[in-house]
C-alpha cells in the first residue's frame, strides 16, 4: 500500500485505515513523516480537549461517559488515553480492552490507547500526531485523557482547546495534589466521586484557591462542577461547560494553535537533530566512548556536547 | 568575582559560593557552563538518592528525618527539593523557608528548594546540575526529592545511585499510583504514614506486585520498609537498606553513572541546538512567521522542520 493512498484512507475515516496510520506513528516509521505531511492540510478542524487528573480520579470511566453524552449530540469522537505503562500491570494493552467495549459498535467513536514507553518527549510528539490523524480522519472532537502530573502530561493539556482537570474527594492530600503545576492549566475543574465524603471540601478548596486569583469581567473564570462519573450524574453539565468555554474563547483558539504548533516544531527539531548526529556525526561507538571518558572524568558533558555541537551545525 | 575563583569557593565548599552557583544554574547564566567545566573533573564522589512519591506522601519530612540520622553517622548531606511551583500557593518558597529550619544552624546541610519553573526538560537539566555542585561541594550524600509521575521526575530518580518510592497507607487509589510507571524503578519502597488504617494493606499490594516479578537470587529485591516520618520511626532502617543497596550495587554504579551523562549529553545537545537556531539560524520573526503559516494551514511542522534541519546541519 502506497503513503497516498492510506492518507486518503485516512481523510475518508476508514477506521482500519486509523489504526496503521497511529500504528506507524508509534513505530516512528520513517514514512510516519510523509503521511502527516500529506494528511496535515486537512487538519485543525477538531476540537481538542484535554483531559488530566491524578491515577485513581476515575478518568477512562468519566472519558466514556463524556463519549456517550457528545454522541447523543452528534458529535464523532476519537480518543486517546494516554496510560502510562508498566511491567507490572501490562498497562495500555488492558486499558484498550476494557475500555472499547462500551463503543465497540459504534463507527464513530475511536479509541486508542497509548503506552508511555519511551522517554524524552516521545509521549508528547506521538499524542500529538495521533490528534491529527484522528482530526484528519473527520472526528469532531478528539479527547486526550493523561494522567496529569509530569511536564509531558502538562504540555499535552496545555496545548488542548480546552483542558479539563478532575480531582477526587479527599483528606488534602488532594489539594495538595493541585500544587503540581495543573491548576493553572485548567479551564474547567471537575470533582469526580462526588457522592464521596469530602466531595464540598474539595470544591471549596479549588474555590479559595480560585479566589486568589483575579479574572477580569471578560476573563474565563474555571467553573468546578461535581460528577459521578459511574452513574453519569453530572456529564451532561461537563459537556455543557466546554461547549460555554469553546464559545468564550473562539477568539483565542488562533494562539493555542499557534503555541502548540511551536511546541510539536521544537519536538521535531530536537528529534531530527539526535537522529542527525546518530546518523551522521557520530562514527560508530563514538558516543560510547564519549561517555566512558566523561564517567573516568578525562572530560565532562559541557566540553562534549559543546564540541560535538561545533562539529554538526554550520 | 571571576569564575574560577567561584569553582574553587564552591570546592572548599563555601556555602554562599554554592548557592551563587546555583542561582547561576536555575538563571541559566552562560558562566554556568565554565562553571561546571571547572568543576566537573572532582564530581562523582556523592551517593545520589533520589526520593520519589506522590504529593501528600510526607516526603519532605521523610528527607528532613533521614538528613538527621545521616548526619548523625557522619555523613554530610546536600538536599535538592524540587518543588512544583504553583501561582495559587507560592510554590518552592514556602518550602525553602519550612525547610531550612531543621538544619539551619548545621554547617554539613545544604538544602535547596527548586521550583519546576520551566518546560522542555528545563528541571531535569538544572536539577542535574545542582546535584554536581553540591558533590564538588564535598558533600557525601545527596538527596533529590521529587513528586514522581511525570517523565522528567522519573528521569531524575532513575539516574540516582538509589532509588526511593514512598507510599502512603489507602484505599487501593495509592496503588493504581504505582502503575504510573514508578515501580520499575524503586530500589526500596517506603510505605510512610504507617501508623494509619491501611499500611500493611498498601505493603500487600505492593509486596504481590513484586511477586509477579521473578527475581535471580543475586538480583536485589526491593524491600518494603515502613516509616512515620513524623516521629521518626524506621527511618534509621531506611538509612541501613539505603547502606545494604549501595554495597550490593556497587559494581553497577559506573552503569549509573554513564547512564546519567548519556541523559544529560542529550540535554545539553538539545538545549545548544534551540540555542543556535534561535541565535544563527532564524532571522528576526522568521519562527513567528513559520507557525503562521502553519497556524494557517499553508505549510505543516514536518516540511518546516525538515527545511530548518537542512539549513542548520552540516
Amino acid at each position: 500500500m502506497t503513503r497516498p493512498a492510506l492518507a486518503d484512507r485516512v481523510l475518508s475515516g476508514d477506521v482500519r485505515a486509523i489504526a496503521r496510520a497511529i500504528s506507524l506513528i508509534e513505530d516512528e516509521a520513517p514514512v510516519a513523516a510523509d503521511l502527516m505531511r500529506a494528511i496535515y492540510p486537512h487538519t485543525g478542524r477538531s476540537y481538542l480537549v484535554g483531559i488530566t487528573g491524578p491515577p485513581g480520579a476515575g478518568k477512562s470511566t468519566l472519558v466514556d461517559k463524556l463519549t456517550a453524552e457528545t454522541r447523543s449530540h452528534g458529535e464523532t469522537v476519537g480518543v486517546i488515553a494516554v496510560d502510562p505503562s508498566s511491567p507490572f500491570t501490562g498497562g495500555a494493552i488492558l486499558g484498550d480492552r476494557v475500555r472499547m467495549q462500551a463503543h465497540s459498535a459504534d463507527p464513530d467513536v475511536f479509541i486508542r490507547s497509548m503506552a508511555t514507553r519511551g522517554q524524552l518527549g516521545g509521549l508528547s510528539r506521538s499524542t500529538t500526531d495521533v490528534a491529527l490523524v484522528l482530526d484528519a480522519a473527520g472526528k469532531s472532537l478528539v479527547i486526550i485523557e493523561t494522567v496529569g502530573v509530569g511536564q509531558d502530561e502538562v504540555d499535552i493539556v496545555r496545548t488542548a482547546d480546552v483542558s479539563v482537570v478532575i480531582m477526587v474527594p479527599g483528606t488534602g492530600d488532594e489539594v495538595q495534589a493541585l500544587k503540581a503545576g495543573i491548576m493553572e492549566i485548567a479551564d474547567i475543574f471537575v470533582v469526580n466521586k462526588a457522592d464521596r465524603d469530602g466531595a464540598d471540601r474539595t470544591v471549596t478548596a479549588v474555590e479559595s484557591n480560585l479566589a486568589l486569583q483575579s479574572y477580569t469581567e471578560s476573563e474565563w473564570r474555571p467553573p468546578i462542577l461535581k460528577t459521578e462519573a459511574s452513574t453519569g450524574r453530572g456529564v451532561p453539565e461537563l459537556w455543557d461547560a466546554i461547549k460555554t468555554f469553546r464559545a468564550h474563547s473562539e477568539a483565542g483558539r488562533v494562539r493555542r494553535l499557534k503555541s502548540r504548533s511551536e511546541f510539536r516544531m521544537r519536538e521535531l527539531l530536537t528529534h531530527g537533530f539526535l537522529n542527525h548526529l546518530e546518523q551522521h556525526v557520530f562514527a560508530p561507538g563514538e558516543l560510547q566512548q564519549v561517555l566512558e571518558r566523561i564517567a573516568a572524568r578525562e572530560t565532562d558533558p559541557y566540553s562534549a556536547s559543546a564540541q560535538i555541537l561545533r562539529r554538526a551545525l554550520k
